[in-house]
């Protein structure tokens, strides 16, 4: 089986040549597939972060050989990786990156060691895994070369582990997962988890030392400028935005959790 | 009539997955239509600056559907619409984004509104109208969809006020359209207006508190290392550089208006 | 001969519409041409950063026509030229900014100044080369043109110095590079130089007033989070790290040169 489409996730930013290093490596084995970046973005090193981009775009994607790259461990023993999930194949590093979205892609049904020396360029550098192994697989499962060509099977997938999410009565706290380009901040939770937690009407967050009186809506613009709201954002998780303004800029950027309570507290 | 080339612009940013899930549906829908990215980095929400970004570009892209979405009020009851100009068509929210670029593609000559179910994806969310509505309507109509088929005509689009410029002798008011990656200025004004309004040679340029000496001519090279030069820029406005410098640094990153005036006064 | 592909490096930024108005003029010269972005991200009007970067990319790319622009002294006399290099060609400001490719790509075996009114756009702008210039020239050159269309021949085009590098008796001095996404320094030595130097096991590393104990290793991940690495990195450059960190915030992220030394000193 062929892929028309490759995805490209890193956390390598747009200010070197390395993500075009890869992209030239791939056009130069698969020189007709197209390639879509989800982004390379990624705060340097972080997972998880990675980890949840992907796994929220994946279904828009057409059937692919997602390609990503976040990858702390590089040149350490960690394993490289094809996974091939429900609908598409998924190729980095074996630290847990891949996972979600192969989950969103109906699940994991088998998974390949990337040691042939055949299906890699000839020299592999300690450090740009990306250009000098995943790329070359990527674009080499893109053409048809079957997964199992590329190693013995993986087992035992290295997995992260969940993000936490408590519902208590009147109470929720969770992990955020990602906070977006709008300082909108996104949580494990699910929006339905509030009602779950009785939480209805208004609440408040808090993060931290911050605290912050929401209403609970439907988007952005349900409240007056300026003013803080809770909603179920496009990927299905609960999310905080100000509208017109970032709630990250008011709870902080390096926010791990909020806890969010159904009775407004003093702030 | 269809088109092999979709523009597209937000202010999504490049972060997060946002972007990549719109080309996704545009290559589900129309895999065969490029895209070529204008921007993902208008400042949040800005609607003037992403219309000023666009509207610029426009002129340089094949006939193309440009694609848009700078979008405060989206969820709420503000309008979908595709326009048809003079040549090419846009997609966006009715937020005055899209009519600069409309005006330089010569002219609105039809607008319909987004409504039609079966051009849009099946479930659409509150806040991610680019990747629910706008980006499954420019793939269809890059395929080559009638804009006929979204839905009613729209005979009052809405339209931002136009950026204030003001000649008067030896004195030149205008807003400040866009600020550059450079640290470039630049102004609603013409390079004209200087003319029209008598500044010749050097002029001083105020911009709330701050002002400064500047020369008028052809190119930042025209001055020395550090010094200030009013021209003409490549899309034709008055702009303001300085050499191997950031204006924008010296004046402010937020400026909104300037005044240039003929006879240098004290900085 | 034509090219299929078209690499693009600018100092534009991603924030307006300057880097899509030239992927329009190659889009409407040669609309089958396929363009791979090395980055537009050079800080802006650095040379020499930019000629690295095309650098060490051209060679995991396609045989390509390189386009590249950070052109400091546009509008000015300085010469715009095509570069015939052992593999593909090279389109750009006579700044210093395409040789080190050149080299790269097996050296400069030609070069033509671009004058041809034919060959650009109708009208030049006196501050975008890229898009009226340059841009045209890439898109004509992968399609075929001859590169001798263009102008004269260039016998004498203009060369950055080479960076500085000193090795001496337990001591190397070297000239940064590029900083990286990841704050890593990549100097201009070669890791071969520190042996030379008979630099082995550790070494200090004096960046201006701040010095770093160091390990010599293979990857980031040879050293506990949070310790500093000398390695050779993906360019076979040497490289500084900090596993799990940012070198460049600890020595500054604009430091120039550095003094690395056999023998610990006190930090």
């Amino acid at each position: 089986m062929s892929y028309d489409w490759i995805s490209f996730t890193t956390d390598y930013g747009l200010e070197d040549g390395f993500v075009a290093a890869c992209r030239g490596v791939i056009a130069q084995i698969a020189p007709r597939t197209q390639v879509i970046d989800v982004t390379h973005a990624v705060p340097p090193q972080r997972v998880r972060r990675g980890a949840a981009a992907l796994a929220q775009t994946v279904n828009y994607l057409p059937e692919s050989v997602h390609l990503a790259v976040v990858d702390p461990g590089v040149g350490t023993t960690r394993r490289n990786v094809v996974v091939v999930a429900g609908r598409g194949l998924l190729v980095g590093p074996d630290n847990g990156l891949l996972l979600p979205a192969a989950e969103a892609l109906g699940g994991v049904f088998d998974a390949f060691e990337l040691v042939n020396p055949e299906l890699r360029l000839r020299t592999v550098s300690a450090t740009f895994h990306g250009r000098d192994i995943f790329a070359p697989a990527a674009a080499h499962l893109a053409l048809g070369v079957p997964p199992e060509e590329f190693g013995p099977p993986v087992h035992d997938l290295v997995r992260l582990p969940d993000p936490m999410v408590a519902v208590l009565p009147g109470k929720l706290v969770s992990e955020v997962l990602t906070v977006d380009h709008f300082g909108n901040i996104q949580f494990a939770a699910k929006f339905g988890d509030l009602t779950t937690a009785s939480i209805i009407g208004t609440a408040t967050v808090h993060c931290g030392p911050r605290a912050l009186k929401v209403a609970i809506g439907r988007t952005f613009a349900d409240v007056p400028t300026g003013k803080a709201v809770l909603f179920e954002d496009s990927a299905g998780r609960l999310a905080l935005a100000i509208n017109g303004g970032s709630a990250a800029a008011v709870l902080g950027q390096s926010i791990q959790e909020c806890t969010i309570t159904s009775s407004p507290t003093a702030s």
